[in-house]
Parts: structure tokens; sequence; C-alpha cells
């Protein structure tokens, strides 16, 4: 089965007082191209479609044409909310999104969405987890933790989103690809990330073992995080010298 | 052609304290009935889908849940935004929710958004225009003023809806229905509407004179504006007394 991986698009983000619109149209543009030619069975998109909760018109535009030009190639997209998004924004007409085959996950409200798909192999099921912090996992999964008297709101990341994982009730006999939006520990970040002083929230990357591919958003960089199968797949568009400068060695 | 016109659904509206989803999916029940008893052409929502500009996770799946609903049913659906909703929203992923006969036109960039549709009498041309203040026409028609000179924030309702209807460039030889949310002169208002103080937010109904049928949402009481072809549908759901009274009166 062949994946595109993509995220962080933060379309609309204005870099030291520039717009970005041609830059953006361009990557997209060479996306879609990409698609056309090498007809990937489903395209990830791991977070931060825009790069503010309430975008401009102009960033909804640009989305709807590159989302509307991405169906159009015949692939399967799937979707997931980053810290960036509005939640709710990306749920709207989310059934009626289905019927062109985009799945879109905003809000989590206890479990991840699951789409399945076959190959000649059988079924590769997905799971599309929004960006969470432990206080969107508490009200709904609290009886899942081992210690139930444990207040939710002192959760770890690892903790909440070993809860998330948990609900998914994986089956390890299938192929699993699991798609989120966190900060994982030991990836290296760039300078255009909003992630919490402290580094209070990292997820282990161990939460994760029990899927054939994590495809991740939110570090700028791309980069695998423990292993091969974990991966950030980064902007497809650098936002800051730093992210330029990790591309740069990432690709040597 | 048989149309139906619904607006100011206000999804997920708190009424005196109580919560209304059971009464709203009551109603969108009844809606869906209709629609498949009598099968129109074309639906009409003009405007105040949800009753906030951030609405809920559940009135954001309770609105999915009815648009499903109504476009499996076949028929064309043409959503305007009100004052309540937010226009960016509703925007979202527009060209794809044409593929699936449903026009949604949230932000007005100084067009209306135009569906033709046909029946054996010949085209039927349909004007979305979501819900505008003078300020949100100046910025794309003051070549259109008769007084250039005037300054645009000086712009009335009126004026401002009358740049509006000429950037349509309305061809009188056709059928033409103008879906909008004003407050038209004359209009009864109840309790719930967000109307301004003293009237400044009216529009004179001469404006719409070359449509032949203008489906009206904003004040919540069903009633026709000067003449038969000008109509409010009303809410149909109540939310609050004066509401229930006038709709009493209008049926009789």
């Amino acid at each position: 089965m062949k994946l595109f991986h993509l995220s962080d698009l933060h379309i609309g983000k204005i870099v030291n007082g520039y717009e970005m619109w041609e830059d953006q149209r361009y990557v997209f543009d060479q996306i879609l191209a990409y698609v056309r030619e090498e007809q990937p069975d489903a395209v990830m998109i791991a977070g931060d479609i825009y790069d503010k909760a309430v975008p401009s018109a102009k960033a909804v535009t640009e989305f709807d044409e590159f989302l509307t030009e991405l169906a159009d190639s015949g692939t399967i997209i799937l979707i997931i909310s980053g810290n960036h998004d509005s939640a709710e924004r990306l749920d709207f007409a989310s059934s009626i999104m289905k019927k062109q085959n985009i799945y879109m996950k905003g809000t989590y409200g206890g479990e991840a969405m699951k789409v399945t798909m076959q190959d000649k192999w059988g079924d590769v099921n997905f799971y599309l987890m929004p960006f969470v912090k432990p206080s969107n996992v508490k009200n709904t999964l609290s009886d899942l933790t081992e210690e139930p008297e444990k207040e939710s709101a002192a959760l770890t990341y690892t903790e909440a989103m070993q809860q998330a994982v948990a609900a998914m009730q994986v089956d390890p006999g299938k192929r699993n690809v699991l798609i989120a939006h966190q900060f994982v520990v030991g990836a290296m970040r760039c300078d255009s990330e909003e992630i919490s002083v402290g580094g209070i929230d990292q997820v282990e990357a161990d939460v994760f073992r029990d899927f054939d591919y994590v495809a991740l958003g939110h570090i700028h960089s791309p980069q695998n995080v423990g292993s091969e199968h974990i991966r950030y797949c980064g902007t497809p568009l650098k936002y800051s010298f730093s992210e330029a400068g990790q591309q740069k060695s990432a690709t040597v």
C-alpha cells in the first residue's frame, strides 16, 4: 500500500511579516503533481492545516482548492486537526466529506476515527487521532486509568496518549497505522512550533509500539523518532532558518 | 419548480437555561419527512444555521447529520450564512460540498453565489447572498456607488444591498430567486432576534423588485413583507413567547 504523509501545512502563515500564498500554492501544486504521478492509496495530513483557529477567508479557499484537487485525483484522504486548527471546524459536514473519500477527525470525544482499507494482503486499519491535551482525554476515558483515583488533570501527555491508544483496541494481527499530532520524546525541534516550556507535552515513543507506521505532525523538521516507523514528515514549506538547516542535514 | 424555504435553525440555542437538542432533532425529522414526501427541487436555508459563531461539537454534529440526510434525499441544497454564523466556517470545503449538490455561501467578497437550475420552462437563477453589513460591501463595490465620493462607512443597509444586487446583474428575462438574511422594513419582529437599536440595519423592500421570490432569514416570525413574494419563513422551532404568538396569528 502506497501512502503519502503530510503535516503542518500552516496555510495562511505570515513569516517575518511576509505572506506565503505563492510559496504555499507552489508546494501544493508540487504535491498534487506527485499524487497524480505516484497514485498513492491514501494521503494522510497529520494536523495543522491552517495556521490559526480562525483562518482567513483566503486560507479557507486555498485549502478548499487543494483538497478538491486531491480528491479529484481519486486518492483517499485522511486528516486530523493539530493544535493550530479549530477542531470543530474540521468536523463540519464530515459525513458529507466521507462520500468524497475524505475522512476528517477534528474533535476527540473518547475515540479515534478508524478507517479500514484493503489491499491484496488484507486489511490496513488507520486510526485518526487529533491533537489532544491530557484534559481532553480525562473526561471520556477516566475509567481506563490504572489508578482511577488519580486526578485526570494530573495525567501526563504519555499517560493520556496511552489511554487514547488503549481505547482504539488495536488488533496486532492486522496492519495498523496511526495518524497523530504530538511531540514525541527525542524529536529534534525547530523555532517555528508551539511547544510547552519544560517539555511537559512530550509523549514517550513506546506508546506507539502496536503500530506498523505512525504518521506524525507537530514538529516541523522531517525525522524518525526512535524507530524508522515512527516519523515526522516535516512541513512542506520551511518556516524558520532552523527548519531549513535541519531539512538540509536530514536529506544529506 | 418546488422549493422549500427554511431559516434560523439556531442549532445549539439555549432558551431560558434549557438545551433544545430533542426539540431541534424533532423538527429536523419533520422537515426530512416533508422533503421525502414532497421531493422539492431545492431546499433553501436562509442563514443562522448555528446559534453561535463557534458552535459546540454537538451542534456541528447535529447539523452534519441533518445535512447528510437532506443530501441523501436527492434535493439540491442552497445555504447562506446569517449574522449568528461564522461566515468562514460555511465556506470550508465548499467545492467538495458542491459535488454533493450542496451550495454554501459564507463570506461575501463582492459577489453573491449564482446557482442556475432548469425546469421545463427554462432557467431559474438562485442568488445566494450571505448576511452583510454595509462595511462588508464597501471594500469591493465602492466603484458602483452613485456618489463615489461618499464615505462607504456612511452607506445605509439599503444602499449596501442595492449595490450588492446591482453586482448580481440580474436578468429580468429569467426567473430569479434571492436568498438573503437581512431585516426588511416593515417586518414584524420577535424578542429572539439580534437587531440593531434604532432600526439602522433595515433594508427597503424595493431593493428586491427584480426577484420573483426572496427567501429571507433573520426575523423569526413567518410573514410576507410588502408583497407575497418577499417572505420570511420563520424559525422551525419557536424560541420566544412573542414568536409563538405571531406564529399563531400568521397561521389564522
